[in-house]
């Protein structure tokens, strides 16, 4: 017998259909004789629903009780996902987070889990019953309710994967797996059928949407091996593990929503700069690779969110009216694999690729497992086609 | 400084308007230097939807898990109040049942609170804070989430107040207290001042929905002073004591819910009546008044619930498919006072006005505070006027 964690996420229990998909498969590993915990999120947009709606009443609303009212949405997942389970003659229960013993920080809206205790998931596997767990949610010393942020509910089955030494931890969602790149847009994506940890936190990080890059740290920080998968078909899904493969690329990623801003004034004083970097960061907006170009006159540039861009522009026309601004909307695209730092191969390709091409490179960073260019949004799916082709396909 | 328990129904919280309004009369309150706890039932429909979406998932959805789906709804009341008081200005926090420490039976669906731990609650109010309470729902022993049943929440304030020795508990709703008759009905309805524990649960039962009965019971238990009123106007209400005054009619109701069955048989068996009330029990219909008229036929008529015809008639076709039947929708019409059964007058009254209009009465009852008269639904609107008429107005 073998301790199971299955994760699904709320695009895969958007409606009633799909309930009974989640319910079948997870009545699939559980007369496999397997003790089954099912880690749910939210149903489909209930989450953005209720954002919604405190937003209606408070611009900032706050984060205890914002924290209150969001953990709904998996209590109506996990009670509505045992009541199909029993009906359909299956012994399951649902636990809320407080009840399933998950333990967190006090920081609302991004709580991190402290400490789990298993004792009432471990009683109720040993009644048989399959139990179905409130993702995203926990409850801190004060007994207040938290939430463990945006893709939490990953966070919260791998965690319960460690804490109760599950033999599997399966991520569900409607894609089976980590691919090449995005098989939406690039059609010879292959799927990838091993990840490392590091790997995988790369690609989390620079927007892979498979899995959350919390999770993957608890994942690589107690060793639990994560298999991913589609909640509607069966194919073989990715695997992250430990296991440290042959230096390759394994995956390329690509960010579009970020803009190069281009700020300028005739004179330059080190204080403007200042000033500028306060501003955005007491308006929300964390500039990246910012740089400045000449000690003559203030001719500085630097990335942003293109979700911050509106907040931005109104910076712009009130306390920082002085500059001249442009902007370009650009990519980055990373590649992601063991060992790139080290291989010349890798990176003397795509230096190649890139100047045949004459693409503008605005930034090249390089790390253990990463090779990230930026570039502008309009030649970024022909370059990513072509490094894709060169080095991995 | 007063220690004081606000109920607000969920017609009170349906919308974003009216959560303002309920948010000025908490402020109101408050700003009296009171200490002031707020019970919320759960926004307008939403625990109807939530019954709805479970039933599409199984028929008799579980019992515990129905429990965990509906305390949503009052958890979601709780945090959107909270939310708009903060950003008015105001300290508040939002405690679940589970949070105020409200100890239940565990009876699923409709358990009865044993005993309220009202630490967190009274060390918030300590903080000044506003506290908004779950109505309708708490925790038992084994730390699962219960439900309360339908005006809970009623239930809820009323044992809080009794808990924390409240100076008063105000009860809520779009009605600004208990009238002589239903005031949507019979316009010359009146406004009752002040009512007897005793003459509130004898309306509650026969139908009356201005107080749950269970919370006219604890308040009465503990000699809760109840104060009800309209969440939308500030007229005085009807106040809910221990005082026993002039024997009097004090309020008319009607319940037209009721079907009059009818079943016949060529013999009679005594077996037959005994199969005839398991089935209808056994299938969670209770047959009240139940008569036979004859030893030589099988005879017998009994009510049940306007809600409970569906089920009834799906058993005459299959396990009562021997009998002949036939229905009657009738009322049943409840005269309210203390003091009705000694009072000759009353009786007297309506007695001779049921005979003046010819009208087939199907059953009195009397009682120390009521009298209860059973007649066609089509002529019940006339019979309860005049009584009115002649007894109150």
């Amino acid at each position: 017998m073998e301790t199971i964690v299955l994760k699904f996420g709320g695009s895969s229990l958007a409606d009633n259909i799909k309930l009974n998909i989640v319910a079948n498969k997870i009545i699939d590993f559980y007369n496999k004789k397997n003790k089954v915990i099912v880690v749910v999120s939210a149903q489909g947009k209930t989450t953005d629903g209720l954002i919604k709606e405190a937003k209606e009443l408070s611009y900032s609303p706050d984060k205890r009780e914002m924290d209150v009212l969001l953990s709904t949405g998996e209590q109506i997942s996990i009670s509505k996902l045992a009541i199909l389970l029993k009906r359909l003659g299956y012994n399951a229960i649902s636990l809320t987070g407080w009840q399933a013993g998950i333990y967190t920080s006090n920081t609302n809206e991004e709580a991190k889990i402290e400490y789990i205790n298993t004792e009432r998931i471990e009683k109720e596997l040993e009644n048989n019953n399959i139990v179905i767990v409130a993702g995203f949610q926990g409850i801190n010393d004060k007994k207040d309710i938290t939430t463990l942020g945006r893709g939490g509910s990953d966070t919260t089955a791998v965690a319960i994967a460690a804490a109760i030494k599950a033999d599997h931890c399966y991520i569900f969602s409607d894609v089976d797996g980590v691919y090449s790149t995005d098989p939406n847009k690039i059609t010879i994506a292959k799927k990838i059928e091993e990840l490392s940890y590091d790997e995988m936190l790369d690609l989390s990080n620079e927007g892979a949407k498979v899995l959350h890059n919390r999770c993957v740290e608890i994942a690589k920080r107690y060793n639990v091996l994560i298999e991913t998968g589609s909640t509607f078909n069966n194919n073989v899904g990715t695997v992250i593990n430990s296991k440290i493969e042959e230096s390759s690329v394994k995956s390329i990623v690509k960010n579009d929503n970020l803009f190069l801003i281009t700020l300028k004034y005739e004179s330059y004083n080190p204080d403007m700069l200042n000033k500028l970097y306060f501003t955005l960061l007491s308006n929300g907006i964390i500039p990246t690779n910012m740089v400045n170009n000449s000690t003559s006159s203030f001719n500085t540039s630097f990335t942003i969110k293109a979700s911050d861009l509106g907040t931005f522009q109104e910076l712009l026309e009130n306390e920082l009216s002085m500059f001249n601004s442009a902007f370009t909307n650009i990519s980055r695209i990373s590649l992601v694999g063991y060992g790139i730092l080290n291989n010349d191969n890798v990176i003397r390709k795509t230096l190649e690729l890139l100047n045949i091409n004459s693409v503008d490179i605005f930034d090249i960073q390089l790390e253990e497992c990463k090779l990230s260019i930026m570039t502008k949004e309009k030649v970024s799916n022909k370059i990513l086609e072509q490094l894709h082709h060169e080095l991995i396909s």
